[in-house]
This record gives C-alpha cells, sequence and structure tokens, in this order.
C-alpha cells in the first residue's frame, strides 16, 4: 500500500497525516504552530511529526498547504503566522527528506482535496473558502486551479469588503476575513459584547481563552450573543460570495475550515444573504456546501492530494 | 483572401466590420441599436448591414458580441438593450446566412481579440474591461476565457462596490457599472453639476445630449467639473480593479470602449487609486494599460477574432 503525508500549516495548528491513495487519513498528529517563534525550531518539530507516522512504512510524497505558499518552495511575509520574510521551507525540508515534496496555498490544497475526494469531484468551476485562522481560497476554473501571475491569486481574504470597521492582520482595512473566519467571529463576539448587553457564556471568556467550538456549543444553548455573531459573520460572507460569482460563476462554494465545522449555523445566515444578494441569472444556479472531505481532516487530504495529483 | 465579419452589438450603436484574417477592419458601417424597438426590425437591418461589407467576397463566418451572451446563441435579459426575455439571435441570423455564426458576450469577444491581435498575445492571466453603455469583462486564467457554469461569469458591471448612491440598469444598488462606464460618467458629470457651483460647458447640455467625446474635449479645456468627473471615476474604478487581482492575480487589466478613448484622462486616476489599494505582495506586478487595438475598432476586432478561433 502507499502513502502520502499531507500537512496543513494553519496559524495556529500544524497538522500531520498519513494519507492512502484512497483519501482516507490513517493515523494523524497535531502541534501548535504558534508555539515555534524560531523557524528552524518548527522545521525539527515538523520531522520529529512526520516521522512519528511514518516508521516501516514507504512514503510517495510529502504535500504542504500554507498560506501565502509561492509557486518555488516559499512562504512569503504570511500574514497569519509568526516568522517574518521568505522561508524556504521546501528547501529546509529536502535536508530531512529524500521523497519529493510539494507546497501550496493551504486553499489551493482545499480545492484539490475536494475535487479528487471531496463534493467537487464532477465540478470544472467552484471555489473553496478556509474559515481558519483567517480565510483562504483556492478557486478552480475549466477545471483547472486559478493560480495568477505568479501563484498569488485567489488571496479573497484580503478582498475589501463594504465595513470598514476592521483591519487584517496584513493591514487591510475592511478585509474580509477581518469579518469572516475563525478569528473575525472571535472579534465578532467582542464588538456584541461591546453593542448589546445580553447575559452572555461570553462575559465570563478572554478573547484568548475563547475557540470556535465554545461558540457554536453556545449557540446551541441559545445564547444570544453567539447567535447574533453567526448572523453577522454569515450576511457578511454571503454577500462576499454573491460578488464572487460575477467573477467566476462557479457551480459551488464549498465552506471548509474551523468556522465552517458550526455547520448550520454559518450556513443558514450565509445561504440567506448570498440569495439576497444574488443577480437575477444566477439565482438558483450557485450552491454552498459543506466539505464533503471527511470531518476536520480536509486540510490533511487537500495537502496529501497534491502529492497524488502531482506524481499521477 | 479569407474574411470574417466582425458584429458588436451596443447597448448604444452596433458595429459591423469586414475583417481579414490578420487582422484589419478592412471596412465597416454602423447603425444606432436603440432606434429598433422590435427585435424583427433589428435583424433585418443587422443583415442589410451585413450584405453591404460582403458583396463578391467571400465570408468564412460570422462573430458577434452582445451583452449577456449565453453559451448557446441566445441573448438573455440584457440589461443595456431595449429587447427583453431570451433572444435568439443566432438562429435569426442562420435564416439569412449559411456559414457559420458565432456568438459571445461582448466583453469575451475583446478578451479573445486582444489575445489574437491586441496587448495581450503573450499573457495567460489577464482581465479586459470594456467601458462603454455598461461595463463588461473577459477573464483570462491559464491561457482560457473563465466562462463559468452556464457562460455568465464575468458580469464585474454588476460587481457590488462600497458606493452605495447608485442603481445599475438591472437595478443593483452600487453595481461597478452605474460608476465606471460611458453612461457611469455622463451620471457622474450630473453629479458634479449638483454638487460644485464650477462654471462648466455641461451646464449647458442635457444628460441626452452628452457624449463621451465632450468630457474629454472639455478636461483638455480645463472644465472642472470634467476632470473632478474623471478623477472620482478613476478612484472607483481603481479600487475595484484592486479588489479583482485578489481573485485572479492577472498580470496585466486591458481597459477598452467609449470611456477608454479618454487615454490619460482615466488612466491616471485609476492607476494611482489601483496602486494605492493594491496588497503588498501583488506591488509592481500587475500592469493597467489601455486596449492594444486598432482605435475604435477594438469590439469588431474583438467579435472577429471568435470566427478565427472557433474554425482554427
Amino acid at each position: 500500500m502507499k502513502y502520502a503525508i499531507g500537512i496543513d500549516i494553519g496559524g495556529t495548528i500544524t497538522k500531520i497525516g498519513l494519507v492512502s491513495e484512497q483519501g482516507k487519513c490513517l493515523e494523524k498528529t497535531s502541534f501548535r504552530t504558534k508555539e515555534f517563534k524560531n523557524f528552524s525550531k518548527y522545521i525539527t518539530q515538523l520531522e520529529k511529526a512526520i516521522n512519528s507516522l511514518t516508521k516501516n512504512k514507504t512514503i510517495v510524497g510529502i504535500g504542504m498547504g500554507a498560506p501565502n505558499a509561492s509557486k518555488n518552495g516559499t512562504i512569503e511575509t504570511p500574514a497569519n503566522l509568526k516568522w517574518s520574510g521568505k522561508l524556504n521551507l521546501v528547501d529546509k525540508l529536502r535536508e530531512k527528506f529524500t521523497c519529493p515534496i510539494f507546497l501550496s496555498n493551504d486553499a489551493n490544497c482545499a480545492a484539490v482535496g475536494e475535487m479528487m475526494y471531496g463534493n467537487a469531484k464532477k465540478l470544472k468551476d467552484f471555489i473553496v473558502i478556509t474559515l481558519g485562522t483567517g480565510l483562504g481560497s483556492g478557486i478552480v476554473t475549466n477545471g483547472m486551479l486559478v493560480e495568477g501571475y505568479d501563484g498569488f491569486a485567489a488571496e479573497l481574504g484580503h478582498f475589501s469588503i463594504n465595513n470598514k470597521s476592521r483591519y487584517t492582520g496584513l493591514g487591510v482595512r475592511g478585509g474580509l476575513e477581518a469579518y469572516v473566519s475563525a478569528t473575525g467571529i472571535k472579534r465578532t463576539i467582542m464588538y456584541m459584547l461591546s453593542k448589546y448587553m445580553d447575559e452572555s457564556v461570553f462575559r465570563g471568556i478572554a478573547f484568548n481563552d475563547l475557540h470556535g467550538e465554545d461558540i457554536t456549543e453556545a449557540a446551541e444553548n441559545n445564547d444570544k450573543i453567539a447567535i447574533k455573531s453567526y448572523e453577522y459573520t454569515g450576511k457578511i460572507l454571503g454577500e462576499a460570495l454573491a460578488n464572487f460569482v460575477s467573477f467566476s460563476q462557479p457551480e459551488a462554494i464549498i465552506l471548509t475550515g474551523g468556522l465552517a465545522h458550526s455547520g448550520k449555523w454559518i450556513l443558514k445566515p450565509t445561504k440567506n444573504s448570498f440569495e439576497k444578494k444574488l443577480l437575477p441569472f444566477y439565482k438558483g444556479k450557485v450552491k454552498i456546501l459543506l466539505s464533503g472531505l471527511e470531518d476536520k481532516d480536509s486540510a490533511i487530504l487537500g495537502s496529501a492530494a497534491l502529492v497524488w495529483k502531482n506524481l499521477s
């Protein structure tokens, strides 16, 4: 049996998985990205994590997804990672492993994963939106990834929206990810706590201690601040997605990543605002779906899909 | 020598040209689209115009560009044309002519034209923006037109911008073409006449009598209302284009159509606002150009290019 290693380098967590050619994540591990302020120490930790999964197995390749990955194996000035400058991620790992190593934007990996194993198997035009620490996107038109002139297409997290009250990590005023991402909804919780006086579980939780699952759980428990935060987030996301449709008219837009794990809580307000904003000649033609990849493994599978796709 | 007929069906004027394979418009004619409220009478006029150019010549095909053209030879609910519903343009013309007939969105034709004859000959990722009665767009990624699920991708005229004070012909509040198009700048002239008390040649010209060339001429004559209108239009266009870059990271954005004929008057404020808004990792990588096609024939050449491209 053949295996690939899929690695998802997120702003908060790095996930590493052992993936079969059929797209099953057989074993996985993870560690907190944020704890490694030094990039070399991060690489050492990554090597350890890979080795913990690969003992006695033949690995055909390593696929990695990371924010701001370029076409030539580097990560450049990532907004949601601790390190700055141009990081030679692929070169550093090549010193440790002999198998082929591939790197792409994390959201591009997610799109390749959905094409190979998920909800985009038969689609030629679709968009994947990853709602993690930031907001990433992978765009496919005519069955191909839109990478742009030098690999920095599909940076929709920085897309400038009408609401201008927040700044992104890159300092973009009104950038979409400042509102719509796992971090964005945490900021919205703070905003709602400032705006309303409703009793809420979040009055007792500090920003840094707040996790996405807490918000879903609170919404399930009818916490008004949580519910209003989902509605606010979905409204902004739906309006932005309707604008994206004017660009590439996808058949489906697939949501994945931490915030998407809240399911109906993000999906319902997003769909409502999307359908309201959609131009007449698009109505009823564009589906909004959740990822078709195994729960919480989609990013690992997407990165591994990069290996199979490049080697096939 | 082989010839194609290129037809540009604009909201205001229909232009018909006899085009060589090398992309020369050898002869042309035109008539006002708006005068034909009845679609059948329009088809009769179109037939006459084509015949006036083709006598004694072998025509290999007819290529047409029109707003809201679908993938199957029809025009559907066009915002900037007098007719409504689904118009069987290609079928109607097939009753009159035996050569192959092709129809695409007018801005897609412009993009194909720039690829074959113009400023996009070596580009795989670019966007063409047509600034006529409305604002159209043709997007090319990986060397291919982005047509979307059923042909209605690249409708950036309806792209919703931050300024929400105007409605488009389709009733979209804050739609880009309400500001940036030949009609948009006429609306801006009215707005500037309402806002400022500067003396201006436009205080003596009614909206319906106002043409794009008048605005350029006035700007050349240092008419403050004209200059402010170009600055206002360019600012909005530049900001929108910067947003589009986050989507497909084109190597160039090419402006064409009536408003683009003003040259530096639209180009300078557009570039200024574009560069200011562009994300750090795009800076210096995206050119804004004027059409590389022969002045005022670009739409005809683009439509004819559709013939050569489809027959090759």
